[in-house]
């Protein structure tokens, strides 16, 4: 379907129009795309824009990733498909890795989104191997399947588009989570250090902005903005944004 | 993948599985489980449960249906995996058609829901043929596409899963519309003459039997539950609704 630029949600309507390819090529599962239109009804009522407290998460998450030992980037389909691109760009600027995990998972989806992710840049991609395989405790699902040296022994993980018993699972295993996730009510919302409520596609730039300039700031600069955060009261802030969407219409 | 009957939230994955299997099977339309996300999170928003104002709704429904004289049941590609039996039963009850109708048309996907409803019911579906098809205005998608036995001549229609643009059109067209939506915020919502806000598994049983207890009713009777309807007022308690339960977790 072509999509006129001009169309007021025209970046909705391409990455449908993207998904729908990635389910189409084996990259994203077709669960993936109701995963994505329930993201795109909690971003509707965000007015469809990165507001305030989303620009506070970015920027604690920035610092989060940034006092990261071992800080790693998680990738699934959709994320893939909507913005490979920026996961690139951030995962460079903070010389780590990124690793795919996919919750529908297949070795075959694994590999094809390794190569799409190769293809952009051959060094950023955590391939996986057998070997290297480890399974998280706690996980009912395959999210459970990581790498030792990837999510394994990371201390400091982005996970966009999460589902809530892999985050929960991550923090109890000490890690620092940083989600991005529309709907401020999910587990992961809740469970995360950090919770991004943002579209995917709008807020990794700002994230990849937001760590450029933080990079040379020193130690206590950036535990200073980590101190100074409480992911509670963002997350009520995002629900306070819904309602006062709804109150408009009222 | 098997669903535990017992989950809490098992109609959803149920639901889900069925429309995955639509998409392989080129009756839904891979756009048509973006759809069904979204009103899932709008569905989560409303406690996924059938809300007063959707009863209120559902009733004058059933009084607008009973006093048609050209009732017409408008169906696509997710209705009819969800709950392509609810639509015979309520076209047997009275005594209407069912006509396919799709935003993402293919004539492959219109023949093979309409064998779908014919195999629960030959009598029911109306066949599309090309001499009958006419073009509705206003309405850029191929959505215009009715038939004048069916849409065309109908003076109400029931539209569930339905986009704006043709629920606009319909209204304009001196037609009733009923629209079931999740969304309280969407055009479709907004134009419609009623509005159930609600998920269309588990309302068109409610309407069916609504329909059923009012059938005997005389004209007066239905005609009074339609004049003290008031669409907007409904609207505004959904919305409302929807604000307690973000309310609830602040």
């Amino acid at each position: 379907m072509k999509i006129d630029p001009k169309h007021p949600r025209a970046l909705s309507l391409q990455n449908r129009e993207k998904l729908v390819w990635g389910v189409k090529n084996g990259i994203t599962s077709p669960a993936g795309l109701i995963a994505f239109g329930r993201g795109e009804a909690f971003d509707y009522l965000l007015s469809e824009r990165t507001q305030p407290f989303a620009k506070k998460a970015i920027r604690a998450a920035a610092a989060y990733l940034l006092l990261a030992k071992k800080p790693i980037l998680s990738i699934n389909g959709n994320s893939a498909i909507l913005c490979a691109n920026e996961f690139i760009r951030i995962a460079k600027l903070l010389n780590c890795r990124i690793e795919v995990n996919l919750f529908h998972y297949s070795q075959s989806r694994v590999k094809k989104i390794e190569s799409l992710l190769k293809s952009l840049d051959p060094e950023r991609v955590l391939i996986s191997k057998k070997e290297e395989k480890i399974i998280l405790p706690e996980i009912a699902s395959k999210r459970a399947i990581v790498m030792r040296e990837g999510i394994g022994n990371s201390d400091c993980v982005l996970v966009p588009l999460e589902d809530g018993d892999r985050c929960q699972a991550l923090v109890k295993m000490q890690k620092k989570v940083i989600a991005i996730d529309l709907n401020p009510l999910s587990r992961t919302a809740k469970y995360a250090q950090v919770t991004i409520v943002d579209n995917i596609c709008r807020c990794l730039p700002l994230l990849f902005r937001e760590i450029k300039d933080l990079k040379n700031k020193d130690k206590r600069f950036l535990e200073e903005i980590i101190n100074s955060y409480d992911n509670n009261k963002i997350i009520n802030e995002a629900l306070r944004a819904i309602c006062a969407k709804l109150d408009d219409t009222l």
